[in-house]
């Protein structure tokens, strides 16, 4: 019996990335924060403490911004496969490299009825996500958002549940539904010509309506209806992974006051929450490799 | 010499509200997050623990509840003010009432090009915050909005500064300018038919303008025309704070690169950070009590 | 009518120190967040974005790096009123100045028993603060701590309150008292030979004695006497200001199930919580001044 | 081609028990924030939104409270186990269970120098974490930390790195180290008699000796020797993981100024941060199953 080194990876995590494009006076702004881990053969580094191999964390931070400038980073999916793409090409050890960004959007702030040229205002709940894998078998891009936060006013039930010795809920047939969803979805081998943008755009798009418009029976239901949803909508996607925590409205008991509560006064709970995961792929599904093995958590 | 009580006043802190107004089909949700605090004569809960005068902090979460019921929590400062009134008014040792409320802001949901009856998305960086101060002298009504996150990538210099041994900041005559906005602004004794989201609406929109028009040299400078602006629009308005942190973008030193960088690529840092506070007020300003005195800090 | 500018002040925020004194082979850390903020004559910068009495805020953050050099910053309240000082002394539009500081506390690790020469572990849930104003009249220090949590799984009570239509909690001869101190102390005019990190330690050692020894009856009792008791102790210390939120651990309810639950099993409350202000002050107290006018806020 | 449901789980997320054993005058408290997750035949649920075999994330709740009674959770392993087994043999769908523990420590308030019986101090940086899995053909104890903060002020060097266009690092022969390392170690099919208290702090000790004692050449080989030690001290342990961000302290430079700065004054950077992963397993480790396929994360 030995001991001997396992799964490793190393990188620069969570470099701000702030890219003005300026050549005209109608500035556009890309607002990241990138991360990039390498995965290969650094074993030396591990076990011996031999940096021959390992390219700096502080380099990889300036790689980040040069190439920030080299390539547009809008889409973000482009950007992160050239990154990718310049860490597994140039240097020997590295098999695979894995980048992660967030973006943070922006809305030109409105002057006088108008956009204007080069003041913006932070906007949005959501953060987009990209994670660009690219290892010898495959390029995996896994698109996404975390943390938007949706709920439905009436539309969704939940009873027919399991009851056990512990089980004191009452089933309801109309109760608020919301969470704050984290969603990725995957596409293998992309060609050059996807509109990364697009993309996002109508994936988010989709699942909205579908969340709107089920009549829910639980979350989890919900949730396979939207995963499912975008992948109708997008052949190149082939697999979705959606993680709801359930942010529970209970309606506050009025029941000792002088005033009535029908499903109109509600307490948002902090914790605990329902946590449900869900995920929709296709049968012909090409192998995911490490598209979802994490380096920051962040994306 | 003896040891005397000093300044004190007790509450509950972070009731979280939801009320949805369902009348109709069409579904309106305000979200809410509401502290209440007493301040007046209970001396003797701190000195021997009476609590004859004390109304439980449990009790003031009920309250906060039943009346979202009484009364529509839209706008969220009618709300307080009846909050506010409720506990001066009704119980006998408390002298002034301090009701402090974030306020979430949900957009509906897009379904098929229409805005859903039901189903609504938090949107917008900023939260909106009201402070009620009602005291025997007067009532305050402060509201205003915390991080707001704004940016101009132009239209901003710093130089001709104070120079010292330990002074390498460099003059800039074109540099990001960019921050997450506090502002608070004060109305004493309100009238019955003030337009409390109009205002906040307005304001906003104002102090926003200011931002990015005016060609601004110094941060200082810029919150003070904001501010004044505001006064200037609203003669309601008596007097407005603003907290600023000068989220510092440095374009990223690229003299070693092959790669030039033109105020492109940015670092966006975390800290430290200049902080920035301005305000102003009229000189014929109503005194401002304890309007200022802040309960939980959130508002 | 016209509108004036109010009160400003602005300086450079958070600025990360850390000291390492090295001259044996046992090493010393000391660890900070440093604030610094000019008070005075600025108001050529607000009104006209004249920059020429401005001190940059990039050169108060390189005087606090080069400061923990000048002067040992342990203890960190000498070494902010000789930052105060240099401002105040240096700098002719500059009427008082405000330096806030956190200090983190480490540990050595021990190694074969022993303590280590230069290996430190994070320790303490608190943080403890310090705030000097020097200003014309008088120089404060306020000295204290943050989020030190505590609770005692009984002597605590909760009876006899006022009661009123919304009142729907239950007395209480036995419950659990948690909440995350925030604790603030001030000497004005210091001598030079105070002991600060004596006097830190022992009014922290006090005031836990009490909150362990006292039978409450109220959350606002236990904090005056706690309050007395460091006022008791320290002649020095002139005022001292309390804050605590109420954790509340509400027991389970377990009537439902086959298990009795004698205050043994408790939810740990997110929100809301009760939020408890209280001080204590000497009855010839000198004046606070601006002692107590904040700057970041973290201190 | 068609689309199907893939990888799914659900639970409660969160649960703050709180559990006091008062059998005599001198308490115990046992702070625990507690996640279950059930695997399974759920598929009804997601597609057709049938509850028939779904247990209410409320009734986790319940049971995780229960539970606590049941079953001492000093250990938490010993109730992880007993919570994941409650699961698994009761309900006819669920084919693994999954229990995620973060523990937060208390230590007696000292109060006439003596450990007080009922009054408790957070403390502790570090949260020790627990994730217990129990699977058809293994069962997984997961024990570990998050959070352990340490530094050592020397005794680090790095260098002799890959090179290329955009290192611009300089090789050191002193640096400080520092980390807020999270460590996870697996115990496949644990005995009943596992002494699992005694090895969370003796797995910590030995790592702390690790750091402290090994002249570093990089953390990646820090980690290793870590993580190696811990396998080395414990037979029982089959594989350890470690995540290390590299929390970088730069020596200021005062070159400019008139002090000097021999490694004695560093900023303590936030972002961006090189991140480390590190593991070390036994060559005959047992199949680690889905022992390392998180729920909420936290741990």
């Amino acid at each position: 019996m030995s001991i001997v080194l396992g799964p490793h990876q190393y990188g620069k995590a969570e470099t701000r990335v702030v890219r003005i494009v300026r050549d005209t006076a109608r500035h556009e702004i890309t607002d990241l924060n990138v991360s990039s881990a390498l995965r290969g053969r650094f074993d030396a580094a591990y076990l011996e403490g031999d940096q021959r191999s390992v390219l700096p964390t502080d380099t990889q931070k300036w790689t980040a911004y040069v190439w920030s400038k080299k390539v547009n980073p809008d889409p973000v999916e482009r950007y992160g496969l050239a990154l990718a793409r310049h860490f597994v090409d140039g240097y020997e050890p590295v098999d695979a490299a894995r980048i992660e960004i967030e973006r943070y959007d922006w809305t030109r702030a409105v002057v006088g009825g108008v956009p204007h040229d080069h003041t913006f205002v932070r906007t949005g709940q959501e953060v987009r996500t990209a994670a660009i894998t690219l290892e010898p078998a495959a390029t995996h891009v896994v698109q996404g958002f975390k943390d938007l936060v949706v709920l439905k006013s009436t539309g969704s039930r939940f009873k027919d549940f399991l009851v056990d010795e512990y089980t004191l809920l009452q089933p309801t047939e109309d109760r608020v539904m919301a969470t704050s969803l984290t969603a990725r979805w995957r596409v293998t081998d992309p060609e050059d010509d996807v509109d990364w943008n697009a993309m996002y755009d109508e994936v988010k798009a989709v699942m909205l309506e579908r969340f709107a418009t089920l009549d829910s029976l639980a979350l989890q239901q919900t949730l396979w209806h939207m995963g499912r949803a975008a992948l109708e909508a997008f052949p190149r996607i082939t697999e979705i992974r959606l993680v709801a925590p359930n942010k529970h409205h209970f309606p506050v008991d009025f029941s000792r006051f002088d005033e009535e509560n029908a499903n109109e006064v509600f307490n948002a709970d902090d914790r605990p929450y329902g946590l449900i995961f869900a995920s929709a792929l296709r049968d012909d599904a090409p192998p995911a490799g490490d598209a979802w093995l994490a380096y920051t958590g962040l994306t």
